[in-house]
């Protein structure tokens, strides 16, 4: 399969041919995992409306949900400002990790944030506002 | 500056030595770009709460925004399930993208599927609802 050349002419691969895609929910936005495409895999992705990625480790075409059977329906498909990054927009069937979590990142918070309060709120140490 | 070691200990890099790191809007949950991080600019990341990146085109550390005033403040930073990406939520200051669109996937659309309509929704080529 081959990629339309007007798609295939704005990807900037990396020395192994790959870009990096994310795969975002559709529906709430959640980022859930990131893979990486050749231009047979995005070929594939565009021809099927399924999330078809690259295996770097397997080294094979991988059609995410194959065998787990937690598929992406792809919604849309961008590329960024330089081409070197896709971000595919997808309905997700279960879990996106092969963890079994909704997504890949939802075990790995290293730092947060948990900012300035919001108005009303009282501040850190203080006796707080009235009841 | 070092990166506190239990993080660095999850991280698995390229052979540049670097991570992928998706930065996303906070509050909306739009996925604004994707660049690069090393343990040097996770660790600055981590330490000032200003996402820092590694520019791989001029070889050096990038605190997004520097020049442009369009800074992240970051909310929170998730590692996946293999280490080998990095989330950030951030709050973004101004335009994430260099071209001035929200975010660096705005002008790149290269395939929608628009689904089902919703329920209610008039189907392609009716004559609508009663205004």
């Amino acid at each position: 399969m081959s990629l339309d050349p007007t798609i295939a002419s704005r990807l900037t691969r990396n020395s192994d041919g790959l870009v990096p895609a994310i795969a975002q929910e559709a529906g709430t936005g959640a980022v859930l995992m990131l893979a990486w495409m050749d231009d047979e895999a995005l070929a594939r992705t565009l021809a099927t409306g399924r999330a078809t990625y690259w295996s770097r480790s397997r080294r094979e075409y991988w059609v995410k949900g194959e065998t787990s059977g937690h598929t992406q329906h792809v919604r849309s498909v961008s590329l960024d400002c330089d081409g070197d990054t896709i971000l595919l927009r997808v309905d997700q069937v279960g879990p996106a990790c092969h963890t079994g979590t909704a997504t890949c990142f939802d075990s790995g918070l290293v730092f947060e944030d948990l900012g300035v309060p919001a108005a009303g709120d009282a501040p850190a140490g203080s006796a707080g506002a009235p009841a």
